[in-house]
């Protein structure tokens, strides 16, 4: 059986915005032979993370960077077409780390069975997988909420945000949302039942923010960093948390903005803690069983952003940092 | 009884560094009067903290602003010379909110009487008092040290300081104190007993820094604030606490610098946190009844720096910010 694969391989490390030039598009084929306990999945869905700006420099880090040359690291949702793994069968849908690839050859390790037949298989990247754990356990294991607690997001249309703040809201909390736009701000309110949605776009953004937070902040979940970051340390309330999940609007920069507030920490005995999802790796289950749950009950939407075309890799991962998607990114194969 | 008593009011707010025109220098004579329940303190040490440039800004923090017009806060170490309340006599020693001035009279709120013929009284305004407290509570309940960890205090020399790094080699850590000199550092290891401590005055600060940082810190409890914090973002570890507890360096500053590199705090899983010692005023007695039996040991040491005289307030109270200061800085009138 000859497989022709497409990759996407790192080229050379991006300084600020990636450009085309970091990628390599590559055919490769290859008769197939699997070793034992090996299979090979025929990926349909590539996970579009903003992490993976991150994963491209060359940087101590929580992982190791993609090595020049590699394919790029992804999250994936694929169907196994031969295996010679006994627990894996031909036809199984899986969710891991397949990179952005049309096939991928794994003896399993870090990959999960999906058996599923009432939830997207694309979901297992957004809210059922690593954007919907980190929004889960960020929210609740480290900004510890509690009913009647006021929380503020940040990317509220994105992929984490968007649950980050659907969970508060389950949890009884009041939840206002910042979001790029009109449209936006809108879908949030009205589909993922916000209580507020601040455009940061709109001229009347700071004034809008300082109103809307006057009561103080309990929690505030941070996944843009920078001027907003350092805004929002104004509005914490006295032991309130701030959750470092991701700083999108400074991953391109080459000179990261410090939040010159962080005095207000000490006046709020209030914290700033950084997380990363993969501590949380043996409850992951947990996570995704409550959340399917939820789901089901219509507590909880899944919003998934979808394109198509390995060939425009690039492009659709630009609109990680262009403000340009809704929710979960996700590139179809 | 005629009373002549001198005061330091505050006449006005400050810009930056205070200026000696900040405060009015008075002689406020009385007939001596006491209501029921009422004593005068005849005040013989007077506290001086860095916190106290915090309280001449007229923003929102941890404690109200001193009002112009008003007695500067302070506490102080005083012998009551006449009482009308039953609890309090003529003769005790008490510690409390004195304010700069040599008689207070009070109904004994906020004071707590001095029973120790063991220990010098000017001891509970520095080790056995709020700068103690401050860093018993902060290296223990905050910093959450263990042993066989590292800890780099900043500061070191100072009255908080001081007594972090000596708590943290009690406990078992290894200790890395920053301090500003030759003096305050020779002080530090062969008096204090750190493993090290490192002149930030030094040409060669910062790869010193990173040399002795290499192993990771565990706990970074900060007393200054500014680009030393920043750069040891660099070095913390994982699951690191970042105890902020000051800020010296940026008291004084119309603009304060915030620290860049805080997605360190991602990486790391690691918190940032500030605190304010009065939130453990329930229990100050058994910090004070453990740092007393360290002090009768000789496991911890008591480092005060006294001066004389209420006319010489201003200047002595600059010594707080121009590093002339070693431990805990007393006015003795």
């Amino acid at each position: 059986m000859e497989i022709n694969n497409r990759t996407v391989r790192l080229n050379e490390r991006p300084n600020g915005l990636p450009e085309k030039k970091i990628w390599s598009f590559n055919e490769e084929n290859f008769d197939l032979k699997l070793d034992d306990n090996q299979f090979i999945i025929k990926n349909e869905f590539i996970s579009l993370d903003p992490a993976m700006r991150g994963w491209l420099n060359d940087a101590r880090s929580y992982i190791k960077p993609v090595n020049i040359g590699d394919v790029m690291r992804a999250g994936t949702v694929g169907k196994i077409i031969k295996s010679n793994n006994k627990y894996y069968n031909e036809g199984d849908y899986v969710s891991g780390w397949g990179g952005v690839q049309d096939y991928t050859i794994t003896n399993g390790e870090n990959f999960q069975k999906i058996n599923d037949d009432k939830v997207a298989k694309e979901s297992y990247l957004g809210v059922l997988g690593m954007p919907g754990f980190t929004a889960y356990f960020g929210i609740l294991r480290e900004g510890k909420i509690k009913e009647g607690e006021t929380v503020v997001v940040s990317a509220a249309a994105g992929a984490v945000g968007s649950v980050v703040g659907q969970i508060a809201k389950i949890k009884g909390c009041k939840v206002i949302g910042i979001a790029g736009g009109e449209n936006k701000c809108k879908y949030v309110t009205e589909e993922l039942n916000f209580d507020h949605c601040l455009d940061y776009k709109s001229d009347n953004f700071f004034s809008e923010l300082k109103d809307k937070c006057k009561g103080g902040v309990d929690v505030y979940f941070d996944n843009v960093g920078g001027s907003l970051l350092n805004h929002m340390l104004i509005f914490i309330s006295k032991g309130a948390r701030i959750v470092i999940c991701g700083a999108i609007s400074q991953y391109n920069s080459q000179k990261v903005v410090g939040p010159s507030n962080y005095l207000s920490l000490l006046v709020n005995r209030a914290s700033m803690k950084g997380m990363v999802v993969f501590d949380y790796v043996k409850d992951y289950g947990l996570a995704q069983k409550e959340m399917r749950d939820w789901i089901l009950t219509g507590k909880l939407k899944s919003n998934e952003d979808i394109y198509e075309g390995i060939e425009n890799f690039h492009e659709i991962f630009l609109k990680l940092f262009n403000g340009e998607k809704k929710g979960k990114l996700i590139l179809k194969l």
